[in-house]
C-alpha cells in the first residue's frame, strides 16, 4: 500500500462543496469513483479541507493510500481522462507513509476575487463576485490589518455549536486592485466553517462604508457571529495553495 | 431616430452564432430581444461581422438605429439588466447617421488561443483549444509569413461556392508561447466564412510537423480548400476588436 500526495483543480460551481455525499455531485465523491475504477475497490481521498458548494480550487491538496502498479505519472493522465473537465488532477507524487492532507497541512491560502465595475465581466463571471457598487480599497486595508494574528474567531464562524477552539494564525490579509478587480488574499494555518467568506462580506462593509475600519476590533472581542457582516457569496472564492 | 455604436462582449459557448435563427438562441436574437422590449418595436441590430456557433467575442461593434429618450449609459445598463449573464454592452455611443458597424469597419483583431500542456486547463476551459500534443510555434511562425498579404484565400475558405472575390488582405499574424498556452493573433480587414479557423487549422498542422512551413504558398496557390488543414474548433476563437 503507497501513499499519494494530490494536487488538484477544480471549478466548484456545479458541485456541492468537496466532502462526498449520496447522490450529490462533489469534488471528492467524483475524485474516489475514478479512482474506485483504476484499483478495483473503495478508495478514501483525504483532501486538507472541505470547500464550500460553489467555492473553487486552483490546487487543493488530498492524499490517497491504495495499491496501483501505475506510476504517478500514468495515475494523473488515468484520472483526467475520466475526470469531467471542471476537475483536473494537477500533479500526482508518491508520499511518505506518514503524509496526510489535513493533519500535515501548515498553511493555506486563499484568494477572493471581486469586481465593482459598471459592466458585469463575462469571462470570469463564473469566478468572481459582482458588488453592488464600488468599495473604499484603503479602508478595507485599514480592517484588515485589525484581524492579522492570532485571534478567537468566533465572530466569524457560521457553527454556533463549535465546541473546539475558535482560535486561528491570520498570517496577512493582502487587498489588492486591479482596476475594476479587487483580490484579498488570506493566509493562515487555518479557517474555519465559513471564516474567509465572512472575514470578506465584513471587509466588503467596511468597503461600502456602511462599518468603520476600527469596528473590526469590538467584532473580534463581542465573538458574536451576529456583529460581523454577511457571509460573501461562494464564487469569488478560490483555494490557492495549501502548504506543508 | 438616432443611430447608435454598441460594442459587446460574449461567451459564445451556449450560442448558435451571432445571427439570429428562429428558436435558437442567438447573440444578435438575444440583443434584438431586449431593445425590442426596450423601445417596444422590432430594431434590428447590425453587426460587424457574424460569428460562428461557440465562437466568443471581447468587443463585437454593433449599430442600431432606434428612438429611445434613454441616454447612451442608460441604454447600456437596460440591456446588461436583461441580458444574460454571458453576454454584456461595455459600451453605447452616439454614432453619426451614417456609422454602419459592417460596411465601414477597415479592420478585425480575432485572437485564437490554444493550449498543450499536458493537465487540461480547468478554469479556461470553454475558451481555449486543447491541442493533441506539443506543436513547434518556430514553424508556426514561418507558415503564418507565407499568409500574410494581400492572397486569394479560396484554399481558407468553408464555402465552396463562394461567387464573391476570396481576396483578403491579411496584416499580420502574431503568434506567441506563453508557457502551455499559444496565442494566435491574425489582424485582417476582412475574413472569409470560417478563415481564421481553416488559418488555425492548417497552422497547427505545421506545428505538429505534418506540413512543412514552405508548403503554405503552394496550398495558397492551389485555391482548393481540401489542401489545407482542417477548421480549428470554435471555443479558441474570439473576435478581440473592430477597427473602423
Amino acid at each position: 500500500m503507497k501513499n499519494y500526495k494530490l494536487t488538484i483543480s477544480y471549478d466548484g460551481s456545479r458541485y456541492f462543496g468537496w466532502e462526498h455525499q449520496p447522490d450529490k455531485d462533489t469534488i471528492q465523491g467524483k475524485l474516489e469513483a475514478v479512482l474506485c475504477r483504476m484499483c478495483d475497490e473503495d478508495i478514501e481521498v483525504i483532501g486538507a479541507g472541505r470547500t464550500d458548494a460553489g467555492v473553487h480550487a486552483k490546487a487543493m491538496v488530498a492524499n490517497v493510500r491504495m495499491d496501483t502498479k501505475f506510476t504517478p505519472e500514468e495515475i494523473r493522465d488515468y484520472m483526467n481522462r475520466y475526470l469531467p473537465d471542471d476537475i483536473a488532477v494537477q500533479e500526482v507524487h508518491e508520499a511518505s507513509e506518514r503524509f496526510h492532507a489535513r493533519y500535515k497541512a501548515t498553511g493555506k491560502l486563499y484568494c477572493y476575487t471581486c469586481f465593482d465595475g459598471e459592466v458585469k465581466p463575462v469571462f470570469r463571471r463564473k469566478y468572481v463576485t459582482v458588488l453592488d457598487g464600488r468599495v473604499d480599497v484603503d479602508k478595507m486595508r485599514r480592517a484588515a490589518s485589525c484581524l492579522v494574528g492570532e485571534h478567537d474567531f468566533k465572530s466569524f464562524c457560521s457553527n454556533p455549536q463549535m465546541k473546539k477552539s475558535t482560535v486561528r494564525i491570520v498570517d496577512s490579509i493582502d487587498i489588492q486592485r486591479k482596476k475594476d478587480y479587487i483580490y484579498l488574499n488570506f493566509h493562515g494555518t487555518g479557517f474555519l466553517q465559513n471564516m474567509v467568506r465572512i472575514l470578506v462580506g465584513t471587509l466588503l462593509e467596511v468597503g461600502y462604508g456602511r462599518i468603520a475600519p476600527e469596528q473590526l476590533v469590538q467584532i473580534l472581542d463581542a465573538k458574536d457571529r451576529k456583529l460581523a457582516g454577511p457571509t460573501a457569496p461562494p464564487e469569488g472564492l478560490c483555494l490557492e495553495r495549501v502548504d506543508y
